[in-house]
């Protein structure tokens, strides 16, 4: 039966303003910034934005909205890109802004305990006179828990893993308003399913996030940043892989292709040559930081490496890996007019060249802009596909490059996502990647979902 | 109904020999060959054992014995030690002993592919002239299908991590012959549910594993390995914690208490002061390994460490870490007439020395030997508990040590296994760990083997 605004779930939203009074919020605008997220899907927004500041209140408004038969979808900085956070089906959005408190550093168990709106740069920050950090960094100041639920990692993953490595246990709301507790301050445990790792990556839809106890490491004593050019991009990735293969402990190994290095020149003074670069870092001791720039500068050499830059002072090296994590903004700006649209594929490292060059070829033949920058460490890289607004055929070849990349990474023995997760974009994909998984996924999801309440929509075979 | 044998199963054993002959056995000798793993517990054989050799085959008999109700329990090399591979409610055992072949070695990608029947130094044989070696090393030469099952770590997780961090996905036959894939190739994903993490550490209850992908490490180009001696437990406990907390990446760190080094003096001529020691490995470049063992060295000496000893010859330290892998036989060896009670916890750095002192301590006062050894860099030990031989007393003496152990584990923050897992032996600890997260276990198993086929008896709630 509908209520008088049509959802049918006055109830529920008056069940929920006893519970949170103003920090309930169903106005159209605030709708609407919940309804978009830095990909390139049409706005959805939910019905309501809770905001919530303690687990005891997350857990009543999902017992409210699961009684309700009303999708709940959690929200942290909105800075995903296949739609994850977007109300499919209408629902209440609970963002965590209000949850956004460090509770608890322990400097000599290198451990961090967060709430789940906790940003990476405000957990860094924090964490600064500890001599400590956390390391996962995707660009993005995107949510501890929005980049747990995503299981993100970015530049520095070659080196200090992804958001699965680095999540030591989780404080979880489950569909039915349960709470649990997964993991332990111990560095390691074999006790039971593995429901941290099952919840990092779940996108939401198992439940919510609230608390994240997270691995630290130390900041290096030592740190050195470079850049350098390459005569063509098969001597940048071919040097890539090379030096993963020696086994130099990179702490981050990013390629930049000529494309993305022209938008770094024109709109952030970069300075580079007109080429394919890598942007490199190492972390460790005095000594064992030359030793590895020096390893790495020999390998580098070898594949026609050149015009190398050193960043040796903290302010220089901010600003290189700030205009790397502004690659996205520098290139929308340099292609005024045109809809970003971003996707990412991961493959073995001996595949790399053959999936860059594949689909840096295909880009250039289709006649839309798609610079190419990655973590290439990792064999994982980014197309940023620029088709003009309102161009419809344009639209279908973007869609059709995005596909073909992600086939692609599939018959190279890789994933149709290293980081940026499936949400609504990759659904299609899913089948192809997992076969029969994918059922035990939809399997799991109905144990514990059966009400299809937990961001519905998303990941799953017709959910 | 009965059959003629009292199983109730003739006509599954009469499909498992049609389809495997001779590789169904049903011997009285095979069967407890099957029915006793290396802990404490009594004997259970399996109705029978089958030898498989292709995942088809494992589909066939899990199909099978799912059929007829009758449970499926993995087999590797019978190393675990808490009756995970017991066959409590009878069933067919699934010898993984015929497939034991490393299928592929990726060198590029550093990365293998075996069957679960391969042990882990079969593996490291193979991979001698890659310059590569897997390196999870849980003393015993475990099979790697048990090792994944059972979530093993050991001596070298500190630095490389457990087979948590080093399986990089699976071939898995369902409780209902399914066959599915986890994972990829390719170092990283964000594809949905991380189900390889979910089957490793399952011990069998979700399904069998009938293939890994396995990430490899290269050989570091040097390695250099120490004992010291301090002059009480406390001064190496807090050295342990103070070299982790340095940061120096330790490729191993083991505690061994008094009582252990006068086993190894007595059972393997190791010639150590009688006091407590630790036994370190540092792996890297050569200037590497010279300033971490300079750095180790600075920081033992603070805790008055003495009477070093390096082992720089690959056969000084094969020897080392072969004493070290001994030491459980050593041990037993030196407390004739006892029943050996093995069991592990783990617990943040930071509680480490109250961990294990408190554990000394009460052992000390129970009158039953107890020797403590363990991979303390990573806040993990175990007590080898001695009661003598059908002496009831001393029994339950040990088995309240073991008790106590667990609880005071929890009470630090940490968990009741490191690395043995639960299987029969610890179903009582879970739910004060897990607590409600415990059931969210028992509604995986229920999705995913509603039969309760696979392994029951282990791990979950009245299962």
């Amino acid at each position: 039966m509908l209520d008088k605004d049509g959802t049918g779930h006055e109830g529920a939203f008056a069940a929920l303003e006893a519970l949170l009074g103003a920090r309930l919020n169903r106005s159209q605008s605030d709708r609407e910034l919940h309804g978009r997220d830095e990909g390139h899907f049409p706005l959805m927004p939910p019905d309501a934005v809770v905001y919530p500041e303690t687990t005891e209140e997350v857990a009543a408004i999902v017992r409210i909205c699961a009684e309700a038969g009303m999708p709940v979808i959690g929200w942290g900085a909105g800075t995903s890109l296949e739609g994850h956070a977007l109300a499919v089906r209408g629902g209440v959005c609970v963002d965590f802004q209000r949850m956004a408190r460090v509770v608890e550093v322990l400097p000599e168990d290198m451990v961090a305990v967060v709430h789940p709106g906790v940003t990476r740069e405000a957990l860094n920050q924090e964490l600064r006179a500890t001599g400590l950090f956390f390391p996962v960094d995707p660009g993005a100041n995107a949510s501890l828990g929005g980049m747990a639920s995503t299981r993100a990692s970015g530049t520095t993953a070659v080196r200090y893993g992804t958001m699965r490595a680095n999540v030591l246990g989780l404080e979880v709301v489950l569909a039915d308003g349960r709470i649990i507790r997964t993991g332990t301050r111990a560095p390691k445990s074999s006790t039971g399913y593995d429901l941290t790792s099952l919840f990092v990556g779940a996108e939401g839809t198992l439940g919510l996030i609230t608390e994240l106890t997270l691995k630290l490491h130390g900041q290096p004593e030592a740190v050195s940043s470079a850049v350098c050019a390459f005569g063509d991009m098969e001597g940048a990735v071919n040097a890539v892989i090379a030096t993963i293969q020696s086994g130099i402990p990179m702490a981050r190994i990013e390629f930049v292709d000529q494309a993305s290095a022209a938008a770094f020149n024109a709109h952030a003074g970069a300075g580079w040559a007109d080429a394919p670069h890598l942007m490199v870092e190492f972390h460790g001791s005095e000594a064992g930081v030359a030793e590895q720039a020096e390893r790495f500068g020999e390998i580098a050499a070898d594949f026609g490496a050149a015009d190398f830059r050193w960043a040796v002072k903290p302010e220089e090296r901010t600003a290189l890996w700030a205009m790397r994590h502004n690659a996205y903004r520098s290139m929308v700006a340099a292609n005024p007019g045109c809809v970003p649209v971003t996707t990412d594929i991961c493959v073995p490292i001996s595949r790399l060249a053959e999936a860059v060059e594949g689909t840096a070829a295909e880009i250039a033949a289709s006649g839309i802009p798609g610079p190419i920058v990655g973590h290439v460490g990792d064999g994982n890289f980014h197309a940023l596909l620029l088709p003009k607004v309102g161009d419809a055929a344009q639209w279908e070849v973007a869609m059709k490059l995005a596909a073909n990349m992600a086939e692609r990474a599939l018959r190279l023995g890789g994933t149709v996502s290293g980081e940026h997760g499936i949400g609504m974009g990759k659904v299609k994909y899913m089948e192809a990647e997992h076969g029969q998984g994918w059922a035990v996924m939809g399997a799991i999801k109905a144990a514990l979902d059966p009400g299809q309440v937990m961001n519905p929509g998303k990941l799953l075979k017709g959910n």
